[in-house]
């Protein structure tokens, strides 16, 4: 099968053989090792400010939302929530059941934000943001928002998990106190394992506040962390898998290179199916994905044709959008091959007149 | 490197070969129907009564501890919990941080709890206990734990992390109301996955308590569960590799077989080393691992040797145990020809004086 979901996605051939071992033990110097490695990685990748700290957590990536809520926000925030879509609902929905004060930022599905949105929400102490709203694929204005948010000294919380290596991230530009990524997206390794970058800002926040849950503790993390190890048993396969495919990135240069061959699948994939009946939803595509809403068919239908008549798999959308809307994603080890193997599918498709 | 520690594990070459591919696309019928005989199969080998449901939670077994003190317990429980080392002071610190009602029922390192130990506790409504307690290596008296819970109508909740597969566990002759896995101890696959199976007990109270973390919760986790399925994404390659090894229990043999050879690796090891150096600390050892108390040198000292000059882990103790006692497993894919390695290496530094 050929896997274009938003994750997990496919991975390098080099990557996977990292798991194709018994997992080692962890609790050893070299392990720490890897472990530190892996958090200067990330923090160079990311370009975080000076002071900045990563940490691991063996989680999916909405563990990760939640260790932001629940550890770096607490009772005294007043927290703006941008919510465009299924991701955006889950920080609102994190925010009731930690009873974090916040106000919904309303987008319209696949529509970009605008900057009076935010007027009258000059006083507010926090954003919760997802940059790329994975559901739409739209990407967000980031430069708009950290500059709103600068502006009025409000801390800006980034969930990156699907824009991570896709799109432009600069942590210190736009002066994010934390980041969040998951290992199943542009890292392209197994699911399982989700990362946070935190500025010194966020570091001063956990510190300060209270212990709300002890497995997803950012103070343990970073204690622990300290040492190059975890609280618990981590996901160690998905970290040694990380710590090889953070190499190779770095050592093919960089994020620089990375995020063009993404962009390059993606712009192959858009300019390839400009004539066949879809629309395209995002009206700010993110590089990680693009949302297609078939003109005359059911996109769960599509979805289905494809994997079983050609062997690929697409994004079914979730919800009340899942007969309206697929996704096709473009991260992970996709080559040019893989890409034309999907676009002449579509086209395969039109010309049987399932589209 | 051959591992003895307590996990991860050494894993059987075909249920590792499961991760040598690319993982797949989890919100498919297909991983549904995978993720639907894990539940049964697990809730098969637990002889779980009727109505009970089982959860794969994407984290380590702390997390699966924490869930059941957030979602099962609540602030009208009175909590007995019994504390023998590391994991029973896990569950302490969780009642605390959740605000359980609770009292420790301490048992000296290494001991054995006696029934005079719960005298006075019959009016409590829950006991957490750590089946196994994998710091020392003790095996609790379950059956003496279970007949005092079931006269006073306490509910038990067992974490087996460690025990499932070694020793002796039925779910429905114990009467417990939850018992809690991993997939890095006997079920020998990668860390990143605890699973939990829930009495129909444990499912009411899930039912009627309120949510407090959205990521932990088992109300999400077994609604999802109906259609096979995950509310996060989830550690795909290792629930598939549970699978397989599942599969591979239930076709050698089942739990009885897998159960005597832990078993039998175990004893092998302890009747080998009877003249070496070393004290047993557990009086009445799990099959899963033997806590060793050397009685010349530094634990961590031979925890090093082992690695450094004859390729094998050892499981060092924490804390301020680290020098007094390290731990040997037997668990995992351990053939003869490993254990014999281990033993021969024993006698080997027996031989040069490092004992």
């Amino acid at each position: 099968m050929l896997n274009f979901t938003v994750g997990p996605v496919m991975s390098n051939p080099d990557i996977i053989e990292i798991a194709n071992h018994s997992t080692p033990y962890f609790r050893t110097p070299e392990f720490s090792e890897i472990m530190l490695e892996n958090e200067s990685m990330i923090l160079e990748m990311l370009h975080a400010p000076a002071g900045s700290r990563c940490v691991f957590l063996t989680s999916s990536g909405t563990g990760a939302m939640e260790s932001m809520v629940m550890n770096i926000l607490n009772d005294k925030d007043k927290i703006i929530v941008i919510n465009g879509g299924s991701f955006g609902h889950r920080f609102v929905e994190l925010c009731e059941l930690h009873k974090r004060e916040h106000t919904q930022v309303k987008c319209e599905f696949g529509h970009q934000i605008k900057r009076r949105q935010l007027d009258g929400l000059e006083d507010y102490t926090a954003m919760l943001v997802n940059m790329h709203e994975t559901s739409s694929g739209v990407l967000y204005d980031m430069n708009m928002i950290s500059e709103f948010c600068r502006k009025n000294n409000i801390q800006l919380f980034v969930d990156a998990i699907s824009a991570f290596l896709a799109d432009e991230l600069d942590m210190e530009g736009l002066r994010a106190a934390a980041v969040i990524t998951g290992s199943q997206k542009a890292l392209a390794v197994q699911p399982g394992i989700a990362v946070m970058a935190l500025a010194p800002e966020a570091l001063k926040r956990i510190e300060e506040n209270k212990e709300v849950c002890m497995y997803l503790s950012l103070k343990q993390a970073l204690k622990n962390g300290e040492r190059g190890q975890t609280p618990f048993t981590p996901a160690v396969t998905t970290l040694l898998q990380i710590h090889k495919r953070l190499k190779e990135i770095l050592s093919q240069g960089g994020v620089f290179e990375e995020r063009r061959m993404i962009a390059s699948t993606a712009e192959n994939f858009r300019s390839s199916i400009k004539d066949l009946p879809f629309e395209f939803v995002a009206e700010s595509p993110s590089n990680a994905v693009t949302a297609l809403h078939p003109i005359n068919v059911r996109a769960t239908e599509i979805v289905k044709i494809l994997k079983n008549e050609y062997g690929i798999w697409a994004c079914p959308n979730g919800g009340d959008k899942a007969d309206e809307i697929f996704r096709i994603g473009h991260i992970g080890y996709i080559t040019k091959e893989d890409n034309n193997k999907l676009i002449d599918a579509l086209h395969n498709m039109n010309r049987r007149g399932l589209l």
